[in-house]
């Protein structure tokens, strides 16, 4: 692939000063990641584009389709970044005994919409995912393969799946009515209150008869 | 307000024939809330007119700000056509003893979903919801006044609200997984399964312990 190649010498019209069109290695990546984070978050998926990521991050388009790929891909990658926080849950489920499995996924999953720093990002994925059916692609591949298979997994029970996906709607709606929609009094409500409230529905979802 | 003044004589650039220019009442107005509920259906709230909904119904936009006002007031108008059938859930409640709520509520949430008709223009709202805090405002007003607070009050316990807030909250989580995302196993699973597992969780919330 010819995409890493040295930059072209002709004047450029966009982006940040030429030398850094030579760049490459992690930290070139990771710039390039964290400009695509950016540009999905302020824009969504459909309104985001390889060019104006590569701007952001001020490299050239063809560095970013190095590193990663299609649009798509970027939006995956950025995804996975956004997630490594939740894609936690599973170990954490792992760190007790079954009966306290809805709790602690409950006060995870609370913890990671509670931290503005996890939950910009989240919100950034949500939107898009709600949006754009290639973005709900991906968040479902991730979500679905990364997440809720794992969860499934830890507690080894049958129809985990199904299980880990009602759980997982009782967070979802949580985070939708608290965070995104802003509803009260829940949006208000102190957290200790919904770990109360909820974390007998999420341990009967998932181990519940 | 001088909106519902007849028609300019001068030639019109767009929308349809001059002669719907003229007509006023009831089929006139259902016409500008068909066409704005598939012009924030086919474009979500930001990128919707009141041009625009206006050319689909084919009047002058000063006609749609004369019956409904601002653009966030026709969104607010579609809405609650929308909603309509979610807002006969309190009534659903009460049609029965208060210990099979929860089911009342799950198939009747559940059935307004399963329906394309009524899902479809839930979609638009909820997409518009999540992505426009202008729309996520007047989503919130309606959802939180006129649903569940009636949900609250048909119910009659402490902190009502919360718990049909919580209660909404598994079932929004089910509509965003099922319907929106489309995460497998929950997207093709049962109904009757869906009702049998989160029929007690609703239960459990607006009238639990």
């Amino acid at each position: 692939m010819t995409a890493a190649a040295p930059a072209p010498r002709t004047p450029r019209r966009r982006g940040r000063p030429s030398r850094t069109q030579t760049e490459t290695g992690p930290a070139t990546r990771d710039r390039i990641l964290e400009a695509a984070r950016e540009e999905f978050s302020e824009r969504g998926y459909e309104k985001t584009s390889v060019r104006g990521i590569a701007k952001t991050a001020g490299v050239d388009s063809a560095l970013v389709h190095h590193y990663f790929g299609t649009k798509e891909q970027v939006f995956e990658a950025a995804i996975e970044v956004a997630f490594a926080p939740a894609l936690d849950a599973p170990a954490a489920l792992e760190e007790g005994p079954l009966d306290g499995v809805g709790e602690r996924l409950t006060r995870f999953i609370l913890g990671i919409w509670e931290n503005p720093a996890t939950r910009t990002p989240l919100l950034a994925i949500v939107r898009s995912a709600v949006n754009n059916e290639t973005a709900a692609a991906v968040f479902r591949r991730l979500v679905a393969a990364q997440l809720l298979r794992r969860i499934a997994g830890a507690l080894d029970v049958p129809d985990g799946e199904l299980r880990a996906e009602l759980a997982a709607a009782q967070l979802v709606g949580i985070a939708m009515l608290r965070y995104v929609i802003k509803v009260e009094p829940l949006a208000s409500a102190d957290p200790e209150q919904i770990v109360r409230r909820v974390a007998p529905v999420v341990q009967a979802h998932l181990t519940g008869h």
